[in-house]
Parts: C-alpha cells; sequence; structure tokens
C-alpha cells in the first residue's frame, strides 16, 4: 500500500513524541508499506513563534509571519528524519516548497494549486521515506505561503491524492469519531466507518477531530481518511465513500454545539427582500448566521429567528436593534443560552420516521424544542443549553447506539 | 551607496536587540543608500536547534541538520522584516534558496557556486530592502545546504559581490580591529584602515573579528569590508586593498595566540624523504601544524620543530613517539607551554631592519625566542607562555603603535 501518514502537533510534540511517531513509522515500512510523512509543527511552537512577530508588529504582514511560521514544520520534518535515520530507515525531510507544493499568493490561508508529486514518488519507489514540512506551499513568485485554519490535515489529504495513494492516515490524539461525546454518554462507542457527508456534519458541529476542508477535498477525489490515534495502535475510523452494500442503522451518531445564541427579529412586513434587509448588515459585520427559520405569516407580518455564535451575539442584537426601524420590525429579541443538538445519518435516508422519533424521545424528556432544521442526512434541534446532556444522552440510547459493554 | 549590511547572532540576538539593528538599517535609507541585509540565527538559536538533532541521535545526517538550522535565519530575517515593515520601511524576507544562493551539495560546508541576484537588485530599486537568511543556499537538487565555519560573514561578502555593492558592513559586538588586545595593552588602538592581506594575518593568529573565508573572498574582488559595532554608532575598520599611495608605519599590529605547542624531533638523518616522514602521520591525524623550523644539519642529523595547536599535543606526541623508530630519531621533545607573537603589518616591505628591530626589544626585555618565522608581511616567535603579555606590550610601544591619550 501506498499511504500518506500526517502527524498532527501533539503527535510530535517533544522529542520523545517524536520517537514515537519513529516507530509507528518505522513498522509502516517494515510491514512493506511505500509511506510519506507529513508533520506539523512540535505543539507550541507555531504559537511561540507568533507571539515573538505580535511583540514586534500587532498587525505584522502575513508574508512574513508565513515565512517565519513556516519554520516550525521544518524543524519537526529534519528531527523525525534525523530519528528516523538513526534507525536504519531512509528519511528525507522537506519544505513544502521541496515537496512540490504550489499556492495561490494568499498569505497564512492560501489554496494549494497543484502538487508536483515526482520526487518524492522517486524516493518512495527507493523504499526511502519523505517527512514533509505540512501546511504550507510556496506561490508561483517562490514565496512562502501557509495553508491558514484547517491547512495541516488539507495538505496531507491533497499530497495523498497527487502521490496516488491508497490511504490517507492522520494521526491524532483522539483515536477516532464517537458516536457521541463520551464526556457525556460513556457507553458512545467508535465509528468504525463513516461517510464523508457524515463527518462533515460531524465537523460543522464543532466536533474538532478532522478540518472540514479536509474532508472536503478528500470526498471530492474519494480519498479514504483514515483518523487515529499516535498513542495507541489500535484501528481508528475509517471516513470514506459511502458503504451502499451494507444494511445501515438509521442514525450513526450524535453530535451537540453548546456555542450557540438566538435572534429573533418579530413582525416584519412580509414581502420580498425582508431576509435580504435582515441578512444584509449581518454579513456585512462577518458573523456566521446557522439555523434559519421564518415562520409563517400572520396578517402580512413574519417573525424570522437564527441562531449565530455565542461570541458574536451581542455585535448581532447591537447591530439589529440598530437596524429595527429601517426593517419596520416590531421587536428583536435574543436569548444566549441555546444549544444545538443533532443525529446524524445517512440511514435516516431509507428509514422513514427517523424526525418523528427524535422528537418523540425529546417530548418524552419534556425538552422544549425551540427551532428545528433538517438536511438529507442530519437532523438539528435548537434547545435550552440545560437540556443537551439529557438530549443527547436520550437520543443516543433512543436510536440503539449506546453498546452495552 | 548600494551597501549589504550583515548583522551577526549577538546584533539580533533577542526582540529588542534586533529593533535596534532596524535603527541602523532605517537610518542607512532615509540617507538615501540601497541596502541589502544579511542576518544570522539570533545568537543560541543555532545551538538550541543542533541540541535537539543531537539527543536525537549524536551523528546527525548533515541534510538534515542543514535543513533544521536554516530555519535559525529564516526567523530572524521575518522578525527583521516585520520590525522594519512597522517603521514604514518596505522589507522582504527571503530564505538562502529565495536569494539565489546556488552552492555545492557539500552539507554543513558547502561552498557558494553562484548567487543570481537579479530579485534582490529588483527590490533595491524599488526602495524596498530585502532581508536575506546567511549562512545558507540551495544546490542543484533544491536541497537546503549551510556554508559551514565562517559561512555567515562569507555569504555577505559573496552577496555584495554578486549585487555589486560599494560595500559589505559586518555589523558584530566588536567596533574594530585593535592595534593590539586591548585586555594587554590598554593603549591599544583602533585600526581605521586595514588592508585583506594584514587581515588574513591577524584572523590566522586567532584575533576572530573576520572570518578568514570572507577575507579572502573579498580580497579576490576587491569588496570593501566596513567591520563596525552594532552596539555603538561609529566608525569601525575598513578592511580594503593595500592603500600604497599613504605613508605608512612599519607595522600595523600585534597579535599572538595562547593556542599553541612546540614539538622536536631530535637528531634524524638528514636525507630526502624525512619532512614527509615526519608529517605524513600527522596530516594523517587531521592536526593542523603550524611554524615549522629545521636546523642545519650536523654530522648527517638534524633536528625538526614545529607547532600545532595545543588541544593536539598529546595525540600528536603519541604518533610521533610511535614513530620515533620508523624515523631513526634519536629522541622526541615536547613543551606545550608555549605562543605566538607577531608583528604584522604591509609597511614592513618598505622599512628596513624591522626583524632586527624586534629582535632587540625581545632581548632588552629579556625574553628568549624560541622559533622565528616570517612571511613578507608578518614577523612571527615563539616564546614561552609567561612573556606574552610583556613581549606584546613591548613591541606596540616600540613600534609607536600605543596612544598618548
Amino acid at each position: 500500500m501506498r499511504i500518506v501518514q500526517k502527524y498532527g502537533g501533539t503527535s510530535v510534540g517533544s522529542l520523545d513524541r517524536i520517537r514515537k511517531t519513529a516507530d509507528i513509522v518505522e513498522a509502516a515500512m517494515k510491514a512493506g508499506n511505500e509511506i510519506t510523512v507529513v508533520v506539523s509543527a512540535m505543539s507550541g511552537e507555531t504559537n511561540r513563534l507568533i507571539s515573538m512577530a505580535r511583540e514586534m508588529d500587532e498587525s505584522a504582514c502575513p508574508r512574513e509571519l508565513d515565512a517565519l511560521v513556516a519554520t516550525g514544520e521544518q524543524v519537526t520534518a529534519a528531527l523525525l528524519s534525523i530519528e528516523l535515520q538513526s534507525r536504519g530507515v531512509a528519511a528525507y525531510s522537506f519544505t513544502g516548497a521541496q515537496a512540490g507544493f504550489l499556492t495561490s499568493s494568499q498569505h497564512s490561508r492560501a489554496r494549494i494549486c497543484n502538487i508536483d508529486g515526482h520526487r518524492l514518488i522517486g524516493h518512495m519507489e527507493k523504499g526511502e521515506v519523505p517527512v514533509v514540512a505540512g501546511f504550507q506551499g510556496v506561490d508561483e513568485d517562490g514565496n512562502i505561503t501557509t495553508l491558514g485554519r484547517g491547512g495541516s490535515d488539507t495538505s496531507a489529504v491533497a499530497l495523498a491524492i497527487a502521490l496516488e495513494a491508497d490511504c490517507c492516515e492522520i494521526y491524532t490524539d483522539v483515536d477516532g469519531v464517537y458516536t457521541t461525546d463520551p464526556r457525556i454518554v460513556s457507553a458512545a462507542s467508535k465509528i468504525e466507518r463513516i461517510s464523508y457527508e457524515e463527518m462533515l456534519e460531524f465537523a460543522s458541529l464543532g466536533a474538532k477531530v478532522l478540518q472540514t476542508r479536509s474532508v472536503e477535498l478528500a470526498m471530492r477525489f474519494g480519498m479514504p481518511i483514515h483518523l487515529r490515534s499516535s498513542f495507541e495502535m489500535v484501528d481508528g475510523t475509517f471516513v470514506t465513500e459511502e458503504d451502499k452494500t451494507m444494511e445501515r442503522a438509521a442514525i450513526t451518531g450524535v453530535a451537540y454545539n453548546r456555542d450557540e445564541a438566538k435572534v429573533t427579529i418579530q413582525g416584519i412586513p412580509d414581502h420580498p427582500g425582508i431576509a435580504a434587509n435582515v441578512f444584509g448588515p449581518v454579513a456585512d459585520a462577518g458573523i456566521n448566521v446557522d439555523v434559519i427559520v421564518q415562520n409563517v405569516s400572520e396578517q402580512g407580518h413574519t417573525d424570522i429567528t437564527f441562531t449565530v455564535p455565542r461570541a458574536d451575539y451581542a455585535s448581532t442584537m447591537a447591530l439589529l436593534k440598530e437596524s429595527c426601524d429601517k426593517m419596520q420590525a416590531r421587536n428583536v429579541l435574543g436569548d444566549n443560552t441555546v444549544a444545538k443538538v443533532s443525529i446524524i445519518g445517512v440511514g435516516m435516508r431509507s428509514h422513514a420516521g427517523v424526525a418523528k422519533e427524535m422528537f418523540d424521545v425529546l417530548a418524552k424528556e419534556n425538552i422544549n424544542i425551540q427551532m428545528i432544521t433538517t438536511s438529507e442526512i442530519k437532523i438539528t434541534v435548537v434547545v435550552d443549553e440545560n437540556h443537551v446532556d439529557q438530549a443527547v444522552r436520550s437520543l443516543h440510547d433512543a436510536f440503539g447506539l449506546s453498546q452495552s459493554e
């Protein structure tokens, strides 16, 4: 098998962790695989570099921040190569530029344009292990760029695609995706296999195991991701294309997000263009609106309710109160003690009555549902934040996810 | 003027020192110069990186050490660029590779093959300041290399030549070359102007102000070096071609080196090939022989005396005692309490009797001369290490170098 292995900051957070990582690489080589490794900076290193830059200039230029921060991954790549060589594994470190990552020129949030993988393939074919500094590349003019938020997993997946690898293994400090948060439901179990679509829904709910951008990329090219722990050598969760041959449970997991606030605009005239009036200023302020519900019209007026991240609650309320008159709205109400609970699963496409069952479960628990939205593979309700644990537990049980071991 | 400024590790050893360095760069820009900056790693950073590598593997591979260590200068270059930008000076950091340094492939001791300066010149012509990571480059295959011992000054001088600069300013923590060590002679004075040849003789005597390799390069291309302090804005020492129009003092300075040991091989047969017999094994052991004196032959036998660095004394003695029989020598004697004292100056070419005067001065001080060697611009004597201070002081006075201020 040809495998791209990616190790995050905690997996290379100390010289001792780098040795443990080398154990894994070495074992994979000895098992007869072709391996390319992608590494993050040692945990804490990126922050150390950025804080030096900020001390010089709070608004330091992104080009220079990229050149500065890119050294973090370069250091890890060299150290891991040294460790591998000391065990007789022929390893070579590469910066993003050397590994062939060509990106756009938007510093600190560059997009990968192309990867010329011929050099790395040459090494792998000779039984050597390229160790690549993740998260970085160069633009057409040779300037060092970084990929920004979600970039290190993305660089691994992109490289796996360019190298025509069989799998991209993402090593982190958790051992997979769980049916729900084990801190809430102790009977939560690791999901063996999950579809890209489901993984995206989990990620969008704040289950921060895999960066959304990398999952989208893997989905587009059908690259299997094996999400697993570098601290324990057990299988993690495979993120792959939906397996249509398998009989599936109705839902795959229960997710939640407490970082929510709800805003309601009451009594605005119900005519075309009101949504634009409401959401224009919010979007202009860079606030990410999530669930939106518009009630049916009564006597030519309607109510609109939506959620925003809790950190944006105050500024959203201020914005809307300001434009209340312009919107001809009666009132603006808010609540920053709400949370989202979702059930996710490609199985719900073929199982009828999943939504009804969800509402029944919550009703039996006496949990009031404030908002509902649905997608093809997800049903989300907004509830009082005090009801989250209870809602998650009861749904996890009711849909048969709790294991009796 | 077009100037390449090079700042050593202590000149960029902290964020505060980087700010001071930015002061100097900014002032030089405002004075209407075109500036390219070359920086070292922050003092201590290179050692920090190397010790991590050594902890992984004592004999870490040079290719990976180069990739690791090169990040040190990259960090400084980015931080200095950020500081310059915060003052409104358009600055751009470059790695060695980005700046166009093509080197040989000998990792950790690469030689500069070519510098493509067009990108840096383009920036300078737009009034921008390139800030280049010194000490590094890439080989033909794009592998990161470092220049090894003497490399950071050398990269600055080489860049100055490639950019057709008017001068290469080397900023360090001393403010120039002195007529002798001020710790021994308080009346020692800063030399305003010194020839490349004299500078090389000073450097070879252990006066570690400018790296020999960089002086040799500057001499070959006639690039003036201004050696000066980043801690105090006064003129330092200009290292330039010999100024033949000026009347010169007989000597320019007095140098010494206590790191010496003397070895004498007594009574070896005086026939062709004996020198090879003696120095073959010593050279094979990588020991650097310095002053060599062979006495006239007596009854077909002769004595050979030479000096080695004190650290190599024990192994040299062991080697020679071992081969004493093979050399048909009578005896091998040694002394590791000797030192060299030299007077240096292009002026001695045109002043007769300089050697005689040196010997007179030492005789008057009752200092026994154990060995003598001369070059065109230097006379060196080997004396007991306890006489070094007295010898340096008396020579500095006798040749009129002590200032009465």
